[in-house]
């Protein structure tokens, strides 16, 4: 039984909690959840699970069946009013005969925004727009992304001291930070698309960049290596697991070459090898979302290619020192403190004992 | 009119807003404040205003007069004993006929802790010991370690960008964090004795380390300069404002020694100098709290000499980036993460857009 009291939040709240079973199969596609309410009763709920089922709306008018006639829709992207890979969401609406429907937010890609909105008004239907706006926009924020720049939407992750080290002056890095932030680091991956590393993070760490104790799907992993000098065995060569890509630089270590295309691995050459191509690339793919986990070289390099939209920032409290122990962000070739690229929306929470903190480097 | 409910508590907190009123002016005293209750009403308060000044309960009962006799006083450290350069509180509290005493927390000097105590109850007085005692505890974190350590308690202060950076890789600093930081520093700065930094600071920085915009005392400004190649002329320098010693070695710049002495400044030779002789001699000055505001290499000497117990580190959401940037603490020869100074009883705080991480390096 709903609540009557903000009945629309309510509704919008639980079409994003819906939306994020989907979270890291529906690429390209939004997270989309839908209830359909009547006589103050959920009749209906649904999301789109994967790129190519039917979504969200869909299966909430299934499961209402005919008693959708007269009901409330809530979704929280503005239902689609164009033929892709299934038929437009406004005219199954329109033929459920539904009273009324609430939109989180439109259509974040500025040529079909407003027009499903605007078919629903014209067959009579009552439609509100924005109820828990920002709460859409945060869950769809990457998908948004990708739409309007053509290209997904980069996360930097890194793991520091309260004295801002990554690692001590040795390189010794394990670990920085506690149980819970690594293992929220997992479920953050599990939401991403790909992860990306540099050479040195094969090298050194040898990871599997994959998801253990959460629930979801393992991330494409990707590694960036221009002279491409990396170990012959390595976690990230087995795919079984999880596919793996290397960028290298064009005819760089043909013989490794070979041997990652042996196991599996797909090795594709770049001339020159930049964040900004391989992020191209991964657009074309369909990939909406990739978390960037490498050193302060490559991320600098990504974040100088504006290929960074967002910082997670994990700070554990604890003073390790060292002039020469590396910090999370290389050069930016910014002199002045003035120069700084300012976060936007900052959020910060306790993750057990260390601290996260969240920002954009654009506003979105 | 107090409300019944939790009166002790109040009642303490209420001492320790009293007690605040003390803040950079009781060294080597500690802060405390004290109430008098009786029949639901105050009849008389005070706080220790600077050392050589009577203490707390005097003044409160003072205000209270012929009232004190069966009333309730509340003190947040325990009441003193003997005979120093005021008369024993016990004394005045016993004459005065109180009926009950309520203190925070005993006094941290294993040679008087709980004689105090001891005294009321023999005279017939009931004596509640503990309450509020944590924020008792916090709010005398220095006088405690002065006289369990005869050691000044350290503060390290720094500002540090969100990739762990005080400065750009051009030395640039100005500023890190936002106006609200920068003033609630000049609070810190007020309740502390003493802000040292190193020659680098003096002569890149030209510090003021006053206190602007908010109400106490300047501390004891302090440079610790082993060359002493040191200006000439520097704000430091003018100790109209605020005193400052210099720290050098022997025999170094004699000249300069000369000049800095004519303009007022201390200058005190020591051989070696550390950080951990210094605080010797602030020590011997009365000085409860030290306040270091100075770079890493001087930071990560004073850690490693166990002279700070507290770190306070301001944390501004956005990324400058570089390999050569400094960062808030240099060397301390640990190899492995895992040998990382673990900080105890974290807090963290919004300031404006700024982040304030507080922890400390050993329990207090």
């Amino acid at each position: 039984m709903i609540i009557p009291d903000n009945v629309d939040q309510q509704m919008m709240q639980r079409c994003l909690t819906l939306a994020r079973q989907g979270l890291g199969y529906t690429s390209p596609n939004p997270l989309v959840g839908a209830v359909i309410v009547k006589d103050g009763k959920i009749i209906g709920e649904g999301f789109h699970p994967k790129a190519g089922e039917p979504h969200a709306e869909v299966f909430a008018l299934r499961e209402a069946g005919e008693k959708a006639v007269g009901g409330t829709v809530y979704v929280n992207l503005e239902p689609c009013n164009h033929y892709g890979r299934t038929p437009p969401c406004t005219e199954a609406l329109i033929s459920a005969k539904v009273a009324r429907v609430v939109v989180g937010m439109v259509d974040p890609n500025p040529l079909v925004s407003g027009k499903g909105i605007a078919r629903l008004q014209e067959a009579g239907i009552e439609v509100t727009v924005g109820v828990e706006e920002a709460a859409c926009l945060r869950l769809n924020e990457a998908f948004c992304h990708r739409i309007l720049n053509n290209q997904p939407f980069g996360i930097l992750k890194y793991a520091m001291t309260l004295d801002g080290k990554i690692s001590s002056s040795t390189g010794h890095s394990a670990w920085v930070t506690g149980t819970k932030s690594r293992q929220l680091v997992h479920q953050i991956r599990a939401g991403c698309d790909a992860v990306i590393v540099g050479g040195n993070t094969v090298r050194r760490d040898n990871p599997h960049l994959t998801i253990h104790q959460v629930t979801g799907v393992n991330p494409l992993r990707v590694v960036m290596s221009r002279n491409l000098h990396l170990p012959e065995e390595a976690n990230l060569w087995n795919v079984d697991i999880a596919p793996t890509i290397v960028f290298t630089e064009w005819g760089n270590n043909p013989s490794l070459q070979t041997k990652l295309r042996d196991k599996g691995v797909e090795v594709i050459e770049l001339s020159p090898l930049t964040p900004s191509q391989v992020m191209d690339i991964l657009y074309e793919r369909q990939l909406c979302s990739v978390l960037w986990e490498c050193g302060g070289v490559l991320g600098a390099e990504a974040i100088t290619q504006r290929v960074i939209q967002k910082i997670m920032a994990f700070i554990a409290p604890k003073i390790i020192g060292g002039f020469s122990a590396a910090s999370p962000v290389g050069d930016l070739g910014l002199d002045k403190m003035s120069d700084a690229l300012p976060l936007q929306n900052v959020s910060f929470r306790q993750v057990e004992r260390d601290i996260l903190v969240e920002g954009y480097l654009e506003a979105i």
